[in-house]
């Protein structure tokens, strides 16, 4: 592992590759944690695939060229490695590991996957060039029912409503096919419609007068038409009155009433897993731009940090893959765990009460004693309680000390235990003494301000 | 998430970058979880480092600079980020975390790290251009007393011991102490006991013969010092009868001294440790090669897979890190986790019992009634039981094939449900009912025979 190069080692921070302290960490952990385990109770499998992929593969979508990293081989330069290079997301490689392993899965297809992705882009808040995401997919073969749409955003509600010590979170709903069909009832044609789109999503950026001028100017359309495509991406619902809401602008097409109809289904069956933390909206100006949805589309935003953009976004698309002969229609949607956890936890308003798994500091007062101690230690262990001895013999204060700058609840004195936060202390045999539960594993603890006291190595 | 570019993606597989199957992934899963457990019962504290290091820190150790994938940015050409290459190992990235926040960390300071490294060499058997490394290391500041070292040993081998689904292990130690000691006390000097360790250390790949006349051409050492030499590399004990064997020898020197007491101290203090699968042995042949270790070594062989080569490697090391004022002396191991489980997963030895987390499938033998097979999964999944629902309507045979091919055990049928693998079906309620434990979770299951029926991705 070491070698002499160690010995004088440069420290570089790097710009957009943030890293996390221990107890900074541990809240990371916690997230991924509870994200799993609802994804497994809702039967999603965990895969992870390479980091690497061909770069025809990832340059496919010209948007992002920009942002891939090229790998090469050091002594290989020129050489045959030049192809391959690091994945920006988790849809791609996923897409690949489908196709390659198709005749090896069971469809539909659950799959989650947490896995850093990199992006070579220039760092600026909440944008990193390393970054970990969450997604989930539900992948069919030559079809997938739309009750996987709803599966997918209630599953990804459920998750987000157990981070209890994030800051609520709105996801908004909407559907490719509610906007296209209502375009299309106006009468707008042909690539009109995704012209239209692509400028009424520029609302969150521009005026709505300004975009009001764009759709008469680069789309061509008439003002009663932009009037109506714009007011339809006004209305914002948590039920399903929005269908009334677009009925009123009179404006008819099937393929309209089949983006309501599953819109309302949707926003029906997501609204009881509304909690104080997390709300669902139906939000009609949502498109998802350049991205190639073909139903329900998904964004979400961070209460108090709108400036992050959307956290969490996905949405149907009918062709996740496709080698030919079969197509594999999907749903899904990911999670930016970094870009969520990062600004909170390098503000400080996130950190765990403990840099330490440890519950436990077994005191060593005499170096003659330690194999004493290892065996209370072992003890305590083989009830599952985290512990450690202390690295030298020392005196009381200085071992409750070592214990207070690590967060360590309790220090085992012989045959005492201390909970050095109350200062009570009592006998206990390590053989069947038990902290209280919620002291087993170090908690997430949350501040409203920035007392960023652990400071943050990034 | 998706784009048109998904649509006719091409299967590439990647040789050296192996990817795995979901009940294969669970496996991994079970290893990482398993080894995290224990690592945090021991006080260990988890960090993750950022994929990449400056080049000029990846190139220290000469050795490895062939073996570094380089990054660059697509758009950006001969720009500011040629300097950055993916880690290697974990070490080089410890070494540098602990010296950018050595204020920010206490000391002695325990981690564990499970993370991927890249490695641009060719591949072969056990050896891959992306894996998975899981190490654990003690870092002091200034001095870290040898306690550590059997701390770190009894860590990773209580951690081994709980695999107990894998082949058994044999951790053999030495110290650098002892050898260096010995070769001192035979009356080599200077850069000559460094060179007789490298040629001793050839004794894995070549004869004993052929090293002693190496020993006798390049080190220039006499017959009786490589006779002696090589003797100590023949002792082998799993107690610390090493030590008569040694002095047996009749050499002296207080270095030797030293590295007997220490090896002797971590054979004695591990060997209550030796389980039916993993054992601990005194090898005096390890040497770690080229490594810059300056006390306890070790390696790791899987029994029947020696062509592995040490699947667990580390040691101790006077300075991992250093600042020019302060030096951080450390004592670490690393285990291959990608190393030890992909040949055995590829193999098909190791696999699970099913692809998916799914306890029970909630059959729908009609669409209309998918609501209330929702409800009783929801129900399920209240009780920590993880479920799915029957993706289409369909007659009973379909939904217990569809189970029966993802390896789920039990089919829930309106108020009843069966136990697909028996054929036991009773009435039960969703809101009370619970499975065998060993049921909650896809378990490991191993074939002595090379089965590979489930395939293998890359």
């Amino acid at each position: 592992m070491p070698s002499e190069r160690a010995k004088t080692v440069p420290i570089r921070p790097l710009s957009g590759f943030p890293e996390l302290l221990p107890a900074q960490r541990h809240v990371e952990q916690e997230v991924i944690a509870t994200l799993a385990r609802t994804f497994e109770l809702h039967g999603f499998a965990n895969i992870e695939t390479r980091a690497v992929e061909p770069m025809d593969q990832l340059l496919r979508k010209g948007d992002t060229s920009k942002e891939v990293y090229v790998l090469r081989r050091l002594q290989e330069e020129g050489g045959k490695d030049k192809g391959i290079g690091l994945h920006f997301d988790l849809t791609v490689p996923f897409a690949r590991y489908v196709l390659e392993n198709a005749g090896k899965l069971e469809f539909p297809f659950r799959r989650y996957q947490v896995q850093k992705v990199w992006r070579g882009e220039r760092p600026q808040e909440g944008r990193f060039r390393e970054f970990t995401q969450a997604d989930i997919d539900i992948v069919g073969r030559d079809d997938l029912p739309f009750h996987h749409d709803v599966e997918v955003a209630r599953v990804m509600l459920e998750a987000l409503g157990r981070l209890t010590f994030l800051p609520g979170f709105r996801l908004q709903v909407n559907n490719r096919k509610l906007i296209q069909g209502f375009y299309a009832g106006l009468g707008v044609t042909g690539e009109g419609i995704d012209e239209v789109m692509r400028l009424v999503d520029k609302l969150d950026k521009l005026d709505p007068s300004r975009v009001r001028q764009l759709l008469l100017d680069e789309a061509g359309i008439s003002e009663e038409q932009a009037d109506k495509a714009l007011a339809l991406a006004t209305i914002r619902t948590q039920d399903d009155s929005f269908v009334d809401r677009v009925r009123a602008l009179d404006v008819k097409h099937d393929l309209l009433d089949e983006g309501l109809d599953e819109l309302a289904t949707l926003v029906r069956a997501c609204a009881p897993l509304a909690t104080a933390t997390v709300r669902i909206e139906a939000d009609l100006s949502i498109a998802r731009g350049l991205d190639y949805y073909t139903g329900t589309v998904f964004e979400t935003r961070l209460d108090g940090y709108e400036s992050l953009g959307s956290i969490c976004s996905g949405g149907r698309y009918d062709a996740l893959a496709s080698d030919g002969r079969t197509t594999y229609p999907g749903v899904g949607i990911s999670l930016g765990v970094s870009r969520v956890l990062v600004p909170l936890v390098q503000r400080g308003v996130l950190t765990a009460d403990r840099s330490v798994p440890s519950v436990v500091l077994v005191a060593v007062t005499d170096e003659e004693t330690r194999a004493e101690a290892d065996a209370i230690a072992t003890a305590l262990r083989a009830q599952g309680i985290p512990c450690e001895v202390a690295p030298t013999a020392a005196k009381f204060g200085k071992q409750i000390r070592h214990a207070e700058r690590r967060g360590i609840p309790y220090v085992w004195f012989g045959s005492e235990v201390k909970d050095i936060r109350s200062g009570n202390q009592v006998a206990a045999d390590p053989a069947t003494w038990q902290p209280p539960t919620q002291d087993l594993r170090p908690q997430v603890v949350t501040t409203t301000e920035d007392s960023n006291t652990e400071g943050n190595p990034s």
